[in-house]
């Protein structure tokens, strides 16, 4: 068994995704292949307030659990959720997904993503 | 995408793990097969004050947060460790875990497993 706290893992700023710039989003890798996972990684995620995550996919599916702030998960077909703590989101293989804050906290969720792609 | 609060999955209480009784443990399935998910599923837990998760094991390894309340994670070779909000846990396949709730409140934590066994 490995126990970390979330803190003890270092953040690093998330730069590009699927090319496009993302704006003040930083993300814990909590476990990955480094603990031994070899089937999915979690890693915590915490965008600040005006932060953005742009719409991009990839062929992983995303299940993410919001534990504080508010924030709004959108596709390329009309759909948006806001989302708050306690909210949770399945993001299917190759969906486009995009995440704003639209609060004034950091928006914060444990997003995790599989290493076997399906 | 799928979006849900906690709230809205039914909460079961869980009876028994490798044939052992479990005690005052309730688990919502968040996110599994029937939103679609083949690689891993999101389960949270409440265990309630008191309550126990006796030492099993089985092939999928565990990647675990804490949300509130205070625990204890332990295996069969003496391993112990106390976890609070924001700790993360990852279990190996195969290694025995057990679980106990130290604290007057539920200790709440998000625990997810995978389908495909490594």
């Amino acid at each position: 068994m490995i126990k970390k706290n979330y803190v003890d893992v270092e953040e690093k700023q998330a730069t590009l995704m699927n090319g496009r710039e993302v704006k003040d989003v930083y993300v814990r890798w909590l476990i990955d292949t480094n603990s031994g996972a070899k089937n999915f990684a979690m890693r915590r995620f915490e965008i600040k307030p005006g932060g953005i995550v742009p719409l991009h996919n990839h062929p992983e599916d995303h299940e993410i659990y919001v534990l504080s702030g508010k924030g709004k998960f959108y596709d390329d077909k009309g759909q948006q959720e806001e989302a708050k703590m306690g909210d949770v989101i399945y993001i299917p293989p190759n969906e486009k997904h995009g995440i704003d804050n639209l609060g004034k906290d950091n928006f914060v969720f444990i997003c995790l993503i599989p290493y076997i792609k399906k």
